[in-house]
């Protein structure tokens, strides 16, 4: 069995698979972004199911289902505000030029849909590209967004709320075009891969590949690669090295202090928090809330990471010698019931409790569900689990991530990992045949090191060049990759 | 005229004031905690006046007038998360013991009526105190706030969205009760003092002073005591060191960030950003964006602070220099005009414009309101001003400022400031007579002290004790106070 | 008696004073910079006294008295070092162009003899002053600098390791020149001026003034001025704003670590620090330990500082709880016996214990000069106390400043104070009679502006202008000064 | 041609090779805390030989060869003070208990005779070992320290200042003892293998592995073993996790301020600096600075490191735009001829030069060692070259190494490689016969956890636990490893 170290990947766009039940993978984020907007106006909608009323957008386009095409406007806004912050994905458009490197590809995705997501769909159209999208998460959608991609011309099927039976009928409506044969999956999960593999298998011969970009996804692809049974390449744009120290360590740097702060309006100076676990999740959290003033200590199990949890100067200890002490507990490892009821039990009045590492498993709820304890929900994503003492303790977004529940991820952060796909996609579509074989491929190095390049304007970066007398020294080619492909 | 260096104090409360128009300074906050929760539910309420609909409390009271006594059990909670954070005042009720240092108070009060404030108003009828309330400003009363405290036995008369004859009505429905004289006044901006004197003078007979704590409220004390118009004594507490330190510095910390999260989502980390203004309230905003990483520049007209800014690693430059290629400009300079169209003209697209100063000042609103520029609403606070070439500035909360406008502010950090209230409000009601004259008064370094010490605990802080000798050796007390008046 | 915070004052000139022995309080500083240089030439020269030799420079000049007048090419490199970071006094040569405002000045000063000062001496000369120059202090002299002093033409008397008899037989050499009589006195620490009140009183006939910038020497000047025995003005330049927060803060932020590590060669990185006192020298060597990720707890007496040690993420607690388990103690109290064999007893072997705060009275070392413990030389001011179980506890320069006794005081800062001694002089010197009565002055708070702003093209910085406009709305002068005179 | 990225990998005890000159490599280092003791004292001694006189430790034994025995008591103070910052040896030491893991090995060594190996030696012997040492550097031994070990009873054969045939003259002394022959390598830098290869090739029948720490040295082995000409196993101590990681970052995090202040005595704050390279060590330095209050900019060639210095706050641009406006320029490239002429002749006056990368390369010297330009000593390490019209460049140690030159590391961080050597000469010596072939090793994962661990008690820092079903949930054991070979 492999080692899942998901504390150095927080996924932002995963749904906890391997389930038996179908409708709770899917629970897991329902966007702060879009409650700050849209949520008032879904309330005003009807309940009845997209399905049933066919739609029309301004140009009398009905090939997409969606929840209210009139929130088109509002979608736009947010899609426009998200590409001030995925500018590498605008250079590709206005790279492309008149070219069209997606020319004919006819692709099928089935990611969450957001202004991110937005702006990268409609990137791999201007590339030439014809675009069909479903949801991969049945609570993620915004749905003002999906209402712009159709009033946009994209056929997309997805709103915020699908049930089980809704999530593969928009699947399927995405694939099963009558006039309209996907060549390329961009997939997020793995849900879409397997319904063409279930259900429509013959239409992988014309796909030249998959690009996938989510831990339990790419855990399928090689089960699939090593079964024998994976037919087309993919490649696997989650272990890239800009997603995952980017991802991981920036983003959720900025996202801890936000989730707190929409959730509970705690002022950090002073608070004692303990962190559990010093990867590249804890790394971020830690450095946030240090710096915002909070006294942090840290919990490890690996000497190496505690070690520099140490130089960096963070008491290291065990949850159950600081769990008295602290105001809020983060929890970053990856691991599972990593706070049990034991903890919980020592935790004072008032102690905040979140998790910020992996799916929902950190946190031992089921201990949490019992009897005795009185559950209050206070504001959204914000319930009091009340001791018979009296003791509250605050726990957030029921024990899910935290910043995906909570906050919202910024779009610069989610350009890097929606150009690699981007760049993916652009790779298996115009290989030459026989370069990719039936596997699954990481991107080169060189192609991180592209996808960082076209970041660096953003911050008005300049590269030095290496001379040539420099190359031969390091014995590298003068135009990268600078770096060996395990450097991290 | 008065030298009044706000952007050493941002006010949490200030209606701005001096102006013809009544209903303009009413406009300030419209606090994101309740949109967070109440707005919707605001929404679904009718648009009748509370003023037309008396109300009944579950035990049956009807001596006051908000908008929805439904709400009562939602502000309950929002009031017991704020006092997790208060814990001052907290322990003033606890220390109370069966003491009531308020016993006979009638206090009159006019304030935000906020979680926060109805903690403190809470904690005056635990010390004794019967209190009357209503609110400073028109727009800022958390309507279920306010039905939690009339259904706790509080009579109050505040709703958000009064007019401003509903704004006078309110205070004098709390000042004349008939069967009820105040004694004791706790105001915030000067409306409830200016009110007495002008519509019942002769309640200053029986009224033992006045605790103020805004900026323009202390400023209208300074002057009616310069004219000798105050007939009672008054406690300034805007400029106790406590309130000026915290708020200004540590709250803005947090906030500015908050703010800028709420509204743009923005990624912080390698961001360019000026701030101008080094005094507290820029050192707090300077210090959280560099921490955040974000590259920040500074802009100063005196050298000191200037200097300042240097040693702790800002780049000082002029506005009209670094205009062109920050991404974000925040204002905090407690001047005037400080942002012009010169600089707006120069800023690039998609710039972030923000005011964490002084009241709607610092940006020279008037030149964006012109025809050749277009507005546009992108989100709740979020304006698009967008120039002919297409260039968009992205202007939040109008100009006003951002932490009261976006973001909360931390129960903690006003804590301080109504502990410095309550005791205050003590102070004068059970001083001798002749302690105070009909003068405005700062509150006893000491009493700084104590305000400070009370707040230890939630740090589980340990003060040192001075000894004997080591008291001899300094020359003071060894309780205090420890430093001179005029420290720092 | 008057109360001296001088934790907030860090003297990097100071005597201890007040004592019977007059060797001792000249103890303090042997300068470590010097010791880079100079300890090994010095050691190579015989021990006779300077007073025997008549010395001749290249020119021909004897009217001096110094250790070795063939260092000084040593020195004068020394002095280059020290103008670069000295900007404001080259700033203050140049402007005055062609114009001497000092001219027909005759300076006697009495300060450490160090690069700085020289470059401050060579300031005057230039400014068109004459100057004779005494050493405050036996050991502090620089015999290199004081070589290159008297080769470039200043009568300089004073050399490292003079005798009591020398101290004052050199400050009378300075003043009792036959064809030159003082007609300003610059001082640091009194003894000049107490000399001259002393034996040559009919000086002050002829003098327009007095510049002291210590503690120590403003003590003596408030006592003279209180018995009516002060007959000129005095200016103070120790209790200017720049000095007070730039030498306090930002130097001992620097000069924390190099001490530390010039001394033990310590990692920080994991040290669990407690810093006793939370004034700005504690701030400064807060932040500097914290950055390089040492664990910092801190102790207050003070419960206002010590809630902004909570706010900036550090915890607080009596040094009788955290003395066990720290690395190292380093106390910046302004008090005395802070430290004492309480606490000593309780640390932990190995524990590093230095001063920052106060001349030499926080550690109570006479708790340490017992029978049972032993110690032992380590390094040059480094000893190990030796418990009688072999612990050892590591004492940095015998309890003195760490800064002066082990680290270099960068000139940068020095800067800021010599160049507001100089503005003081020629203020004192080219006002109009009647300008100044005999009393104890503060420069205005203009000038402590000028000051600052001599220093901001160092760091290429540029001040914004007030415009009209915004120095009406704030009643301010748009040439400042900028703030209140309290205002820090 | 392999890369070499040096940037990763500062190397604390290296010798630049593959040079024609013998004399040039060994010119590295001069330990300044060598100077700060040992120096003066050196200088009183006469210039002779040690060669020429037989010296005899206070036991009457005279297997040893050094500078100057009776400076043994001065050297084991630093021995002792070292101990303290080394507490992993010192836990193997008594870990052994009265076991000898080492028993019946005899170690030929040859590294930096400095206090932190004189640890590392002792450990061995402690542990069982008989030892004899040489230097691998002919500036770098300690004289004093090299007394003590000899005192102590370890033949050793070294001192400060060998000439080119002392260098070998030594090694050949340590190896070839008559009664004696070892059966363990531990080298530095590949000399005494390079050695023993050529002069001594019988011993290796004898000897059981070498244990190899330089890059040097490393890539000789690899060199050999692809040559088929390593006829014994070797550990490459280089390359393990806790020497990259926290060497790199850590060391120069803290040396990079130390170095500075040693030779330049500068203030930070304010400071504008470039560092070249954002590696290890240049994140470590860049943190530092910045932490300190300097204006850091960044040049690098990678564009994923680029973006990580912008996400970090950095500006990142190229040397020649920002050559003109910074104070201080520090190289860690690892690279060749990083900074040239064409940048040093647009530095400002006054500009300090360090680097901080790798070996002597970064800087290109021979452009300054022309005609027109003037070298002037101002200080050891410290070198002004200055322009025709008078602009200097302060370059500090030649361009070589800063920390090494004119610092101290730290005892900590060595303490992690010195433990890392121990151990793999514990794994080599008593690995049961074949597990290691005639190859080049890394340590496994475990042991560099083993490592980290060992320095947790420094910090009181407490690991937590694996449960069972946490340990089956990751795929992994509850003893470690807990991280994939790869991760960093």
């Amino acid at each position: 069995m492999p080692i899942q170290f998901t504390d150095q990947k927080q996924e932002f766009n995963k749904r906890t698979s391997n389930t038996g039940h179908r409708s709770l993978p899917h629970s897991i984020s329902q966007s702060s972004t879009d409650s700050y907007g849209s949520v008032c106006s879904d309330s005003s909608e009807d309940g009845s199911s997209p399905r049933d009323k066919p739609r029309r957008t301004s140009k009398g386009l009905s090939d997409f289902c969606i929840k209210n095409i009139k929130q088109a406007e509002f979608g736009r806004r947010e899609i426009i505000i998200a590409q001030q912050e995925m500018p590498a994905l605008m250079i590709l458009r206005k790279g492309a030029g008149g070219e069209k490197p997606l020319a004919g590809a006819q692709v099928v995705g089935c990611t969450h849909i957001t202004a991110q997501t937005a702006v990268l769909i409609e990137t791999l159209s201007v590339l030439g590209a014809q675009c069909r999208w479903a949801a991969c998460n049945i609570f993620s959608t915004q749905n003002a967004v999906a209402a712009a991609l159709a009033e946009g011309g994209t056929p997309v099927f997805a709103w915020r709320g699908e049930s089980e039976d809704d999530f593969w009928w928009c699947i399927d409506r995405c694939v099963g075009a009558e006039t309209w044969q996907p060549n390329m999956i961009m997939d997020d999960g793995g849900d879409l891969t397997h319904w063409i593999h279930k259900k429509h298998p013959s239409l992988f011969k014309n796909i030249k590949g998959i690009v996938e970009e989510s831990v339990t996804g790419i855990y399928r692809l090689y089960q699939m690669s090593k079964a024998g049974r994976l037919c087309v390449p993919a490649i696997n744009v989650n272990d890239s090295v800009t997603k995952q120290k980017f991802d991981n360590l920036y983003c959720c740097k900025e996202s801890i202090l936000d989730g707190l702060k929409r959730t509970t309006d705690i002022m950090f100076g002073g608070k004692q928090v303990v962190v559990c676990g010093y990867g590249e999740v804890g790394k971020g959290c830690c450095a946030a809330l240090k710096a915002l003033g909070a006294v942090v200590y840290v919990t490890e199990v690996d000497p190496i990471c505690a070690l520099q949890a140490c130089m960096d100067g963070f008491r290291v200890n065990k949850l159950s010698e600081v769990a008295r002490q602290v105001d809020m507990v983060v929890t970053c490892t990856g691991n599972k019931s990593v706070v049990r009821r034991e903890h919980l039990d020592r935790m004072k009045d008032g102690c905040i409790l979140c998790n910020m590492g992996h799916s929902s498993t950190e946190i031992d709820l089921v201990s949490l569900r019992t009897a005795e304890l009185r559950w209050e929900r206070m504001r959204p994503q914000v319930d009091h689990v009340i001791w018979p003492d009296g003791k509250r303790i605050v726990l957030l977004a029921e024990g899910r991530l935290l910043n995906l529940s909570c906050s919202t991820v910024p779009s610069f952060v989610l350009s890097i990992t929606a150009t690699t796909q981007a760049l993916a996609l652009i790779e298996l579509y115009s290989a030459p045949e026989g370069r990719y074989k039936q596997d699954v491929y990481l991107l080169p190095k060189k192609m991180d090191e592209y996808v960082a390049s076209l970041h660096l304007p953003t911050f008005d970066a300049h590269l030095s060049e290496v001379t040539d007398e420099q190359a031969k020294y390091l014995g590298i080619s003068k135009h990268g990759p600078f770096k060996p492909n395990d450097y991290r």
